[in-house]
C-alpha cells in the first residue's frame, strides 16, 4: 500500500537486530514491523477518507459541516439530542441566536 | 467486521433520506455511508493496534517505551539524531542527566 510517508526503509529494514540488557533484539523488531504494517494500512484509510470528503466538497457539500454530521449521526439519538438541548441553552444564555 | 461501537445502527440504516434546501439527502448519505465504512476498518485496525502492544507487554516489553521506539524508528535517521541532541542539550542546561 503506497503512503505519503517519507522515512528512509533502509534504516529500519537492514539494521541487524541486538540483544541488549535483556531485550530481544528480534522480537522488539518483529512487533515494531507488525506495528508498522497496520498504521501503514490505517494512514491508507485516513487517505482514503480525506478523498471521499474532498470529492464531497467536489460536488458542493460543505466538509466541515460533512464532518459535523458524520459525528452526529454516529452518536446515540438521546444522547445527541441531549447535547442539542444544552448548547442551544448555552448559547441562549448568551444571547446568540 | 465488528466494533465496540455501540451507536444505534437502526437510526441510520432506517431512516429516510429528503431533498432539503438543494441538498440531496441520499448523496449525503452515500457519502456518510462510505466515510463510516471506512472509519470502522480504521477503528478495526487500531484495536488490533492496541492488541500488538498488549501482546509486547504481555511478554515483558514496556508499552510506552515501545510507542516511543517506534515513533523514533519511523523518523529520518538525521532528523531523529538533530532532535535528540538537542533534548541532550536541553537537559543538560536544567541539569538533568
Amino acid at each position: 500500500m503506497a503512503t505519503a510517508n517519507a522515512r528512509a526503509n533502509t534504516a529500519n529494514d537492514m539494521t541487524e537486530t541486538k540483544d541488549v540488557g535483556g531485550v530481544s533484539g528480534q522480537r522488539l523488531r518483529a512487533y515494531l514491523d507488525r506495528i508498522e504494517k497496520l498504521e501503514e494500512e490505517k494512514k491508507a484509510l485516513a487517505d482514503d477518507i480525506k478523498d471521499i470528503y474532498a470529492e464531497a466538497k467536489g460536488v458542493g457539500f460543505d466538509a466541515k459541516t460533512l464532518r459535523k454530521v458524520y459525528r452526529l449521526r454516529k452518536m446515540n439519538t438521546d444522547k445527541r439530542r441531549e447535547e442539542e438541548e444544552l448548547l442551544e441553552l448555552y448559547k441562549a444564555a448568551v444571547g446568540l441566536d
